[in-house]
């Protein structure tokens, strides 16, 4: 059965994503988690050459490219090549930082910011959850008040991913009774400080820390759309978001799966190939049904995503399936690698510390299927 | 997220569909069950009206449509309507008995075979299962010997759905030290003995029964192909009949849950609605995402399949793990009625009997992740 | 390693029980089925032999027995019998109507019904759940009023077992705005109703059906206990309800894993045992393993119960646990039947219908959790 | 319901090693996870102590004490702590080296090595696993060829635990052509070196290493038993090592629940407890039940073992379950915790890298499957 997603377009564009992974990533991947930071010379290279930001417009050295699929071949070649760590920065800026600014900015804001995405030189982060609320966007402390023209920005923001390296900061900050705006924040500007960089179970080369905020001013210009419509940008931005990560759990599972497979024919135990026993058989049979299963959902949503098409709850239903797909697979594949399954040194030890996170983030999967039975609620 | 897979005439037919079921089904189902078969009326209707057998082709009565989303739509609505004996009676005829005779028949054996489905006078069957073999055919005892210009078979077939209602008989038989063939018995044929009707946990409606042979005298006339082909005949058509399970498993599923949903937001227990327990809320958030991904599976397959390009593994991984979803939808749905979800006058209770079967016919779970476990080693 | 259970005196019971259940049990099991009823001369002999109602004290003609091993060895012979229903009559009678007659009636109570139960003559019945109330008492809609000396009777239940054949009801009524009682009520009172027997998925031999109290007057000397304090009674009786069903999941999950053991090493497919496929090996090494465990589960909360130590949320514990066991034992041994086990001629495919019921009666799954999780809070 | 596991003395005991772990342990976790090395000095302290080696008989200056309970409870309260490393190093002397040296070891034998193990001096290691050999012993490649009185040992060992700190090693080691067996090598030993360190997902403080042996010259002073005879010994000693896993992972599991179920009623999401969800309550309550249903299997295995009649078959029982049980508990409180979960300083997320090994070594959960399927088909 073809998968048929793709055109020749997206498979040159492969080519060329292929290429910069097998000489500017794979020789540095063990170095990135030991100094538990990507190199900025990677990233601005990879900026350069499309790797991310393809969606900027083109007046502003980007590709003005909106078709998902060439998100889901970077994700593919990453998956494969093991650089959990640098997809997810590239999912950061692409499916979160440059979605909202891109969406969301100004003409002043395009000029001012995008550039320094095209040529890499800019690293953005988006700052929601805080210590104490999760994804309870009601129960938000940092706060922005109004003081002339701009706004003064007071609180903390915790699990902010590149929340070291980045330049540009999205804050969320209440700014009414029920409603809150987004904020850019830039590095350097006054009362803006970062906390330690966070001891994570995996994501090693992913630099997550806290952000605080003391009374830090900032413009209006810095202002992404209108301060008390927070929530329903951030409804708006949501299928993205959760595709983005489904985009990372299926291509990340799809890898550890296939690297399994090839070990389980090169490994002998008892006399046998490993993948010649039953239970190994049903193992990758049961696996590689499911990623096929999932890979049909994943293609569709990316599909109607295109199209305009893909509700919130629609990208609810893939973002824990998916990723509880992921947790699972990558489960049974440290199984079927016995002992090396524990040791780094193998990939499928690496992905196992860096994919458990993926049904906590961006919505855990208790918080999706939530607002998926509050809608076959809503429904009757 | 739109499903996009039926265009204006499928709906159009649809609406017939409907009408019949409404009509021709629905009084009846209780009977059916009770009378443990389908009345021959409803059958012979059903024919005419195109419920089945639109594949047949124009000059023999049919309708000569090979689009498979039509099959589809008659699941939605059998299963809609909880008339899963009567589904599994149009895919015996539609999936199998008719797939083989239009695909092997000779034009005159279409000329002498198919008018007689057309109108409903003819209900096929297929007897390929052994007791003591199942799925292993190596193992088949039944075997048809030279004869003449005909052969002659002596054997024993169990499991046949419409085994005592069946007019026509495809019988696979060994005719030689590896190979089988297909041959078509017919009611009245001296030799040929039904058994007992078997009493199952469900699908009462349904006449499975135990077929014997002695010495059966089959004309050239009615052997399907060539004689020892069957297995290349069996493996071409394995895709369709794994998929007709499919598409009766996810409508199956389907429909249970709808009629589960609904009756979670009429029911209260302890003051509130049961679907507005946040258990509840999960387990049927769990179960519409399940099913919109097996729709996204199984809506790909049937192109797949109208396409000409279903392979028998691909049939394999839909027909196990939808198979495998719907017991776990009906058993999850059982659970929310309580107590009337083991009173057989509830929808939920009779799929809970009629649907045990799926994960075993055409092909066990085992079976299935048996062979795509084996392609998954080939692949290496 | 030894189980270490059962003491000399219980091999010597399970003998007399072994031989009943050979002569009087076996040879009927079908034909109670068919019948929907088992035959009351079968209850009166098995109450005579001590089969169940050993615990009715010696001056009434019972075994004055309350070691609990008793029921369980009871449980064991009849669940490797097949004999379902008649281990849950055994279980209404030994686990709910003489255990809330005899701990809670009095002398003259006590005298007046215990010599029917000793030598079969009464059938009893516990009347708890109401349509539209399940589990939920405080929804409960039956009422009883002072009138005179005695109580008038008003309300429906449901899902009553030996429904049709109870001579002697306990029935559960609001008698104020918060409390309830526990009120008997005798065949062939005025304005007690019995409704159609219940069709049901399995344990066909049980009548199960509604009954109906139209101001039914029940004398004083029918009240069991105080009028009001029904919820204490119910809450103090809850460990031995929910521990009568651990005892029949466990030992009914233990013959049906027994069976299923020998049929995979008589049965081959494909030139094999199917006993010798890792996946079956694998299949029955995980239910055996299971089975022990719930053995040493059970066994202890017996010996607990026997000592006066079990709580009600221990059993509730027991309860969901070992009977989702028992739910998971049965579904795979039906599978590892394949086509056999929907044919109800293998017990296998009785045990499947009959045992669907044992995770939702006498407490849900989900109930069981609630109160286990109410408790976990609690404790913080 | 009562544990009735102890009595008075192990309470005493518990005591001393709470005491212990209060002043010796907490306080240096985090550092001896830094440092990839449990302190010399502490492992010293505790063997004075009696942590463990609490079996050496007395006339070695140990306790004597066989009864496993004491190892019990050394196992919860390390557990209650959180110190896995440590945990396993006294697993590893107590039911693995020590229980080899003293059941096999020679009056000599004892007398030269057990007095360092009881103060400590001497740190013991097992090596058994080979590269590309895994659980399979009939594939061991290092072999010992007989050299005058002695023998000379070469091969290759992995993931031996304590691999660096080891002063002496049971080796085992072919001997003929199907038997093998246990030679004790000692640091310093021309020919013997060790690897490097491997870098393991968790258990960050235990030192797992390769060995190697190049021409080993070793006494037959350090010939441990029969040289023939490594399979027999191996076999009678496996009950007591998966035992020991079975505590660790019942102990671990334990322990990340009750900080769990505290986690849950201190943090709020949504304006409630996450405690108070209806979700939580149920996660909860089905991991509250399997703990107390493990703890009943574990407690009577315990006994058993006392006993001397736990089978090699039930420790594997309970090795494959109450590993997967800690493997899905661990998992289930990890997402409770939500982000806080993947973050290192949370002791939920060390229990995540440091359990994942469990269901791996000391025989897969597949090995363990494979042999009780065996004996299920043996005693048929």
């Amino acid at each position: 059965m073809r998968r048929g997603l793709y055109e020749a377009d997206h498979e040159r564009y492969r080519e060329s994503v292929r290429e910069f992974v097998r000489r500017e990533v794979v020789p540095n991947l063990e170095r990135w988690d030991q100094q538990r930071m990507i190199d900025r010379a990677t990233l601005a290279e990879a900026a350069k050459q499309g790797m991310y930001g393809l969606e900027i417009p083109e007046r502003f050295g980007g590709g003005g490219e909106t078709d998902y699929r060439y998100r889901l071949v970077v994700n593919e070649e990453l998956s494969d090549a093991g650089a959990t760590s640098l997809n997810m920065t590239f999912g950061l800026q692409d499916d979160l930082v440059l979605h909202y600014l891109i969406d969301l900015g100004d003409d002043e804001q395009h000029a001012r910011w995008l550039p320094g995405f095209t040529n890499g030189e800019v690293i953005g982060a988006l700052a929601m959850t805080e210590p104490g609320t999760g994804s309870d966007l009601r129960g938000m402390q940092t706060v922005a008040v109004p003081d002339g023209d701009g706004w003064r920005l007071t609180g903390q923001k915790t699990f902010i991913s590149s929340g070291i390296s980045a330049d540009l900061v999205v804050v969320a900050a209440r700014t009414g009774e029920r409603g809150f705006g987004l904020f850019v924040v830039e590095a350097g500007m006054p009362g803006f400080a970062r906390g330690r960089k966070l001891d994570k179970v995996g994501l090693h080369a992913q630099d997550t820390a806290e952000l605080f905020f003391d009374d830090v001013a900032v413009p209006a210009a810095n202002v992404l759309g209108n301060p008390g419509d927070g929530l329903r940008y951030l409804m708006a931005h949501l299928p993205r978001e959760r595709l983005g990560v489904v985009a990372s759990a299926y291509t990340g599972a799809r890898a550890v799966f296939e690297l399994t497979r090839r070990y389980c024919f090169e490994r002998t135990a008892f006399g046998s190939r490993i993948g010649d026993f039953q239970h190994t058989r049903f193992e990758l049979a049961e696996m590689a049904t499911e990623l096929d299963v999932a890979q049909a959902y994943l293609d569709k949503q990316v599909l109607a995503y295109n199209a305009g098409e893909l509700t919130a709850t629609d990208a609810a239903k893939s973002k824990w399936w998916v990723s509880e797909l992921q947790k699972r697979v990558v489960d049974r594949c440290v199984q079927l690698h016995g002992g090396y399954g524990y040791m780094l040194e193998y990939p499928v030890a690496r992905a196992f510390i860096d994919s458990r996170v993926q049904t906590i983030y961006a919505g855990t999967t208790e918080i999706m299927k939530e607002l998926i039975g509050r809608e076959l609620a809503d429904q009757v």
